[in-house]
């Protein structure tokens, strides 16, 4: 078998043989999809490597390749989307064994892909009073090569836009799959080839990130007469160059009342919510902002005292939240395109009512503060999932599928020439995570061929309920 | 004479009253407009107070109401519309001696009124890593107080906006032309009551501002083959929300070569120039970004080491760099309101020819990516400065006229009644910077009224030729 004549070659790695274990670290937060549970449940890796270093990341590279076992690479395994499931079995390499931060000076910092970002933010906030400028809602469980490798934005990115923006990585250290693989420094332009390939074409061990300034932030909750308010108002604060903010999301009637335990005793029936990270020093300046758009503080905290920090209830965090209470719900990924944002996020909450309760994320896209949707949705049956889909698209609504696991079919929507050129140069057996770059397996893949198409793995597996908290 | 009765009052105060030294005083850089050059030239007060704190500023303040002596306060005398010169003659109140840091923490600092924008810049980069968000091109003269009171953006706006937008001062400590002047604190959105009002309704003695990350900026002059080339790469630089940067000004062919000294051996001829200020992790990402534009390096020089830093070159620094090379040059500032600025620079650009150079400096406006113009312009006469003016308005870009020394002709365009409300209460007698406020001395203007009116003094002193350098 070839999985157990990798493991042979390399006794001095640290190895997870165990099904049950190595069946838990195949799997992320893939099930917030009924569509990916169903085609995910039953896939899992035949052993988890645990290099310490880079040269055992190389050593386990170099004996996937000669013995042709492919090899998905995962952080914590905080995804959504499947990124980090071994399709098609093989070897799951676990990087967060690479914890050292390699360095810190003001502004920027450099560090192995397993550093947690908790982790990563109080070293620098210590050392030279910084932070990363954006972070997943998993910061206190995720890793910094993770994010990169299979997310895009988050808390910050109302300031600083996605990871994509130029200037928001500095740098990447990838290995190759190859015989005797190579390490890159990818930079500049180049690092588009290996951000946010789901570790498709080379494998994350190092990371150079510029930072944000370390402010004291503050989590402030907002009640409105309506979504429309709360979405003007967080707008109008991230328009506000002058204000230092972290996050505006927004959450119509209903969603913190039912779903947001820990808010429910502060938030009045009827109201749409925001939820804000100010800077200690702006706070003042809430008031008089919240007054223009109808709305009331209900709740305060630091952020860093808080016993559930309120980013915990935005972003992917508000499904969670969601699911906690009511498992027959899920999610969408849009975008509501400015100038006419506020009328398609009317359109559509009228059209779905509350069969797609809105959550919305507002970010800046390539300087332009654009608003994102992460609608929680009420599960019927797939085909009426799809046509909500279709529904959002044809109305101008972009989705950014979370109901597939391939890189084309998610966010990107086209195939990436780039990524798809270097993963020919730096993966040239596709052993690395199978399945995952569409147009790696389908060269003639379009964006109109519809809905993921599973290549590898069996879709019989026993059903497991996910444990929440 | 009231004013020596002002002065016999206060024997502990230090007075300046030789009439050169007092003239000296009573003027600013108001003669970069002939307009201006005419009607302010013979200003001069009969006396300039030189308090060292608080207290003394209080006293003196009170010995003006007591004599209805009127008073007009002074910064490093920076400004270019005669912000600061005593158009009713009186006292000039020259805060430059209120020169201490109060208090700096990570990400603010409080400080007096005079203190220069150089040295806190030097004090807040040495204690918090910090700096400020904006300054002048005259940092290395001008004063904050001075700044606030006259000013309104500058290098650093292209990330963080005006001194308008909320949060880009937090606090005012001012003191009221009272018989027993009070000493306010405003705060949030009252802040706006004494920003950028000319000292016409309150002295303002501290100020309290957020910092910016303090990076080691890297100066930087790129050549383009038209304006519109470079303005398309400053304007795709500004909307980069992941670069950190701080200056974006682009000069049409011609400008750099003619005007621009210390830079003439770096420019080719026929390009047109764009000079930006970019934090150092950051510089390998420019070329790029230059490619995309057809632009090409031509110059670059850490800010801290360069003997005339690049920013000497942009805002109101390139009218004074032309000016030394060309005394029968002016200049303009306008606005290219997006999302058309494109077409109206190339329109106004086609329209104006040589006779209107343009120059830009790309900034953000409520969050929007915005460009100003602040053209230079060969110079005839008054009635066709007003023509020029006038085309550009009727275009579609506003003028806030360089040419005019009341806060509503220059940038305000209207009656600021909250300010006008605030000089009632706080300048009841109406005793501080005579003239500035058109409001309080004639409530019925309206900005349809053209061209400014000059209530007060003698425009037929003998004309003095300004010393450049």
């Amino acid at each position: 078998m070839t999985v157990q004549a990798v493991i042979d070659s390399l006794p001095g790695i640290q190895w997870i043989t165990d099904p049950a274990l190595v069946r838990q670290k195949s799997r992320d937060f893939f099930w917030y999809s009924p569509v990916l549970k169903r085609q995910l449940n039953g896939v899992t890796a035949e052993a988890v490597a645990c290099p310490r270093d880079e040269a055992e990341v190389i050593a386990i590279l170099s004996a996937c390749v000669k013995h042709q076992v492919p090899l998905t690479p995962r952080g914590a395994g905080t995804g959504n989307y499947g990124q980090a499931m071994p399709l098609k079995g093989g070897i799951v390499l676990d990087l967060m064994g690479l914890d050292r931060v390699v360095w810190t000076k003001p502004g920027v910092v450099r560090a192995q892909a397993g550093v947690k970002l908790i982790d990563l933010d109080a070293h620098t906030r210590r050392e030279v009073r910084g932070e990363l400028r954006f972070h997943p809602s998993t910061k206190r469980t995720a890793s910094i090569g993770g994010f990169i490798a299979g997310g895009s934005s988050g808390i910050g990115s109302c300031t600083y836009g996605k990871l994509r923006e130029f200037g928001n990585i500095l740098g990447l250290r990838v290995i190759t799959m190859e015989a005797e693989p190579r390490v890159l420094e990818l930079r500049g332009t180049d690092i588009d080839k290996a951000n946010h390939a789901y570790g498709t074409n080379g494998i994350i061990t190092e990371v150079e990130m510029p930072l944000a300034p370390a402010w004291d932030w503050v989590d402030v909750l907002a009640g409105f007469p309506d979504t429309i308010s709360a979405a003007r108002f967080a707008e109008a604060l991230i328009a506000s160059d002058g204000i230092a903010k972290k996050m505006a999301g927004v959450v119509a009637p209903g969603v913190a009342q039912t779903y947001f335990k820990m808010l429910q005793p502060y938030v009045p029936a009827g109201a749409a919510c925001s939820l804000v990270m100010v800077a200690e020093p702006f706070l003042e300046l809430l008031k008089p902002l919240l007054e223009r758009f109808g709305g009331t503080e209900l709740y305060r905290c630091e952020t860093e005292k808080a016993e559930t920090p309120l980013y915990e209830f935005t972003w992917n965090h508000t499904t969670l939240q969601a699911l906690k209470v009511d498992r027959s719900l899920t999610y969408l990924q849009t975008l509501y395109p400015a100038p006419n944002h506020f009328a398609l996020i009317e359109k559509m909450e009228k059209t779905f009512g509350d069969e797609v309760p809105i959550h919305l994320e507002f970010v800046r896209l390539g300087g332009v503060v654009s608003c994102f949707g992460l609608q929680l949705v009420r599960y019927t049956t797939e085909e009426r999932l799809a046509e909500i889909i279709d529904i959002h698209e044809d109305a101008g609504c972009p989705v950014f599928n979370p109901h597939a696991f391939t890189l084309e079919e998610g966010g990107m929507k086209r195939i990436d020439s780039e990524q798809l050129d270097f993963k020919r140069v730096a993966d040239p057996h596709g052993l690395l995570n199978p399945g995952k770059m569409l147009a790696w397996d389908d060269p003639d893949w379009t964006p109109d061929r519809k809905r993921s198409f599973y290549l590898y793995g069996q879709a019989d597996a026993p059903e497991v309920e996910e444990v929440l908290e």
